[in-house]
């Protein structure tokens, strides 16, 4: 999966509690990918890179049949490891310029903006936008405050990359997201932990094929 | 400062409580060159990589006059974004194979090892082990039980390396380092957040020469 044939539309953010672990994690990006997320990113804050490489090569192998790229969030090395098809940075991790430096021309970069001022900086080489968080969210102790749904929408406008909602989103608060111009909805707890993540996968599928714009 | 000439007889890693943040790790990183420290190595696991790569940056700057390398702590994605002199990691790191494979064949490679299984497992391309804690430590709260003298001696036979020990190590207790055959001390609070880091330097340099064997 190269950058220039990203689908984002349901892009699945995995989470090592939520999941359950590794072995959890590569159950959930498998059951997902098979019933219609497009992206899988591995994001595991508190882990040491030895179980980042290991679980992104389990992973890399567990998404290949179903050409679902594998995003790997801060770590550009253990990406360049396994040849994961991505990475995604936030505003304090390696500067974007660097992280396509590092993984060359080909691979996927995401870059994780807030406020006005981050969408201001954003560098050329970058592939896509998380814009978030679009609602209250409790994934992510560190998330900067509340966008809502009118300033994802003046992101979007002022964005010249296709943007990905992410915070909060859940199936039945993700249409207003696509009308306010995101071109895919990236979840966590909306996927990982559900007592059937596939059913939750294909229940956001259904969603999202309704309300995205297919221009 | 390559792989091939590298001297690890007073290896200091920064700490950044100890030295009150990254301003007081590139001046205390430059009072130890200039007295006499031979490797520095950039270690902040609470940090995100903007940090660390800021730091790096700065502190390959402050070392250059002194031909003093920098190596950094784990992160090789940061280690290649600034050009560092070497990267070290531990057991729970990327493999060192890998990261070899990532710096390429002249930076510097070192790996912590502390059972004699982890030195049974060392790859070619290492270039000097990490070996402790020797002596008890409070600056690594999640060190391995600590090896003692005798042990150090024991790895040292074992490994085909240079030996750099680590560990709760002081002026005061390091000539039998010197004597179970290391080549050099690994220290943190002997120098960082020490009254005059200078003249902490001085004083271990001091001790050091008159113990490490000029063989």
């Amino acid at each position: 999966m190269k950058r220039k044939t990203l689908d984002l539309s349901l892009y699945l953010v995995l989470d090592p509690d939520l999941c359950g672990g590794p072995e959890g994690m590569v159950r959930t990006a498998r059951l997902a990918a098979a019933s219609g997320a497009t992206v899988v990113q591995l994001r595991a804050p508190g882990w040491k890179k030895r179980q980042w490489l290991e679980t992104a090569i389990a992973l890399k192998a567990a998404l290949r049949p179903f050409g679902v790229p594998l995003i790997v969030n801060d770590h550009v090395d253990v990406a360049l490891a396994m040849d994961a098809d991505g990475v995604h940075v936030g505003q304090e991790d390696l500067p974007p310029a660097e992280a396509r430096r590092l993984i060359g021309p080909d691979k996927i970069l995401g870059l994780s903006v807030s406020s006005a001022a981050h969408l201001a900086g954003v560098p050329d080489g970058v592939d896509y936008l998380g814009v978030g968080p679009v609602y209250p969210t409790g994934t992510k102790p560190d998330a900067a405050p509340v966008l809502g749904v009118a300033a994802l929408a003046g992101r979007v406008a002022s964005a010249r990359l296709p943007v990905v909602a992410i915070g909060g989103i859940r199936g039945d608060n993700c249409a207003a997201l696509f009308a306010a111009g995101a071109r895919g909805v990236a979840v966590v707890s909306a996927i990982c932990g559900q007592p059937d993540p596939a059913a939750a996968t294909l229940a956001l599928r259904g969603t999202i094929d309704e309300f995205l714009p297919s221009c």
